[in-house]
């Protein structure tokens, strides 16, 4: 892996078609690589809507095989631009399993690999328990915490809910991830006042920031934004936040969109993940001996 | 527990003896009382200087045994004050055995309990691997990630260097803690420049909030202040930074301190736990059977 990598995290609002999110996604893909580019992060299932705004089994019609017609779309977008494109993608793995997929085209436009989100969310307006089966733990190729290695370096590819649990970003870590990397898609419910939402947002980027201290990796979030309306008229709908950013390895900030549309942009140091891991070195001290509870639900007493 | 705890900070920089560090905490633990505090967090090893600056054999005559002179001093201003008082010592557990420990000091001042500092920090200036054995992973009534039970509620003391280590914070949610609370001693190399600085300070806030973010608990973080010259004339001295502060369960700051000797008070609010782990219920989707690798020390290849 070379020291420099420039990453792009391209931000949008849904767009009123396939088509036309395909449109977007080339552009943006070919201005990002203009700019120097080599790894692509796509935000959450970004083909579309939000759909998981309502429990709706016509929904599951939205869903691919993989590799399947998005992953030929973005592999030749790879190929085209030599870069490495991680995208999010509904799948069909067989007649009633489905998952949410984040899937890892190389510069040759091969599926390097995919990984398959092991932490599903459920609250209301965010029913993604009912669509999507969390990935295995193990027994199949895909299964678990894997990073998937490409030509610019091995990617630890978690999604969305994935980022509140410190454990996922240490064991791609453990498992020689060189940087994480989160599609995502979240967003405030338009009836929580102003100071909850800021809480909201702020915890978040905090949470990521800090995988990025934790195991001295550089992060790459991108998110949606832009609001949309849910099916229900009686839901509110979601506004997607953006607020996409990019964090070195000290969790320091990089780069940092706002709620609009951005190809956003950052040159990453990989190199100081070495550098930072002499001086602060967490691998060193975990007390591997004293976390077999990490496994345990809740220690009851 | 109740739903309200006033909490307490005391921040301050190193005394020039231990009669007038007692003095120091008397007036400190008093003036706090007086402010509603029940909860009172000491900084790191508060009782004289941060003496692993250099490696001297000498510096075991500061140790003590637990309970011991410490813990009677403490012990008597937690039941005049009637409050619960976490403080940090040097132990001596045997002859050449040595701990970094924490004790809480009951309201009615007995000794609570003790967490003895399960990861040990060394890089130049803070030589504690050569102070410090780790705390034992089992088999001593103290070992582990135990909280301690008091009169105020469940507290989930750590140390310190441990709080780099998600395991750690997760650890004690686990096992029921309903606060999280960091005795820590932490400071500038004044040879690193004004950005370093800054970088390091905002990964030791941002990860100490993840903390509260992961696990939806309250945290109290209590660092030195003020700079101490190093017993070796070549080497730099530290400038512990101060910044305690006190963050609610999403990470909120509750109260922050700058540079200054304070006592740093709040009001948490410990039923937000229950509210917040409802609509953001990460405990409910730990992926339990896919963590097995977290006790690993590396994924070799």
């Amino acid at each position: 892996m070379s020291d420099t990598l420039i990453v792009s995290a391209i931000q949008h609002p849904v767009q009123h078609s396939l088509e036309a999110t395909r449109d977007y996604l080339s552009n943006a893909v070919a201005d990002s690589a203009k700019a120097g580019a080599r790894l692509m992060v796509l935000q959450e299932l970004h083909n579309g809507p939000y759909f998981c705004q309502t429990e709706d089994v016509s929904c599951f019609d939205l869903a691919e095989p993989i590799p399947g017609p998005s992953t030929d779309f973005l592999g030749t977008l790879a190929r085209e631009h030599q870069c490495v494109i991680v995208g999010s993608l509904f799948e069909r793995r067989a007649a009633g399993l489905y998952h949410n997929t984040a899937v890892v085209l190389d510069t040759d436009g091969s599926l390097a690999g995919q990984y398959r989100k092991m932490h599903i969310p459920d609250d209301p307006g965010f029913y993604e328990k009912f669509y999507f089966t969390p990935g295995d733990a193990q027994g199949s190729p895909h299964s678990g915490f894997q990073p998937v290695m490409t030509a610019i370096g091995k990617l630890g590819v978690l999604v969305c809910w994935d980022q509140w649990y410190p454990e996922a970003a240490r064991l791609m870590a453990l498992a020689g991830a060189e940087i994480l990397i989160y599609p995502t898609a979240i967003g405030w419910d338009p009836e929580d006042d102003d100071a909850e939402k800021q809480r909201q947002r702020d915890a978040w980027i905090t949470i990521q920031r800090s995988h990025a201290i934790a195991n001295n990796l550089p992060v790459v979030v991108c998110n949606r934004c832009g609001f949309e309306a849910s099916p229900d008229a009686r839901a509110g709908g979601i506004s997607f936040w953006g607020n996409s950013f990019i964090a070195g390895q000290q969790g320091e900030f990089l780069a940092v969109a706002e709620d609009q549309p951005t190809n956003l942009i950052a040159t990453v140091d990989m190199a100081k993940t070495e550098h930072t891991r002499r001086i602060w070195p967490y691998l060193r001290d975990r007390r591997v001996d004293a976390y077999q509870n990490l496994t345990r639900r809740y220690l009851d007493h």
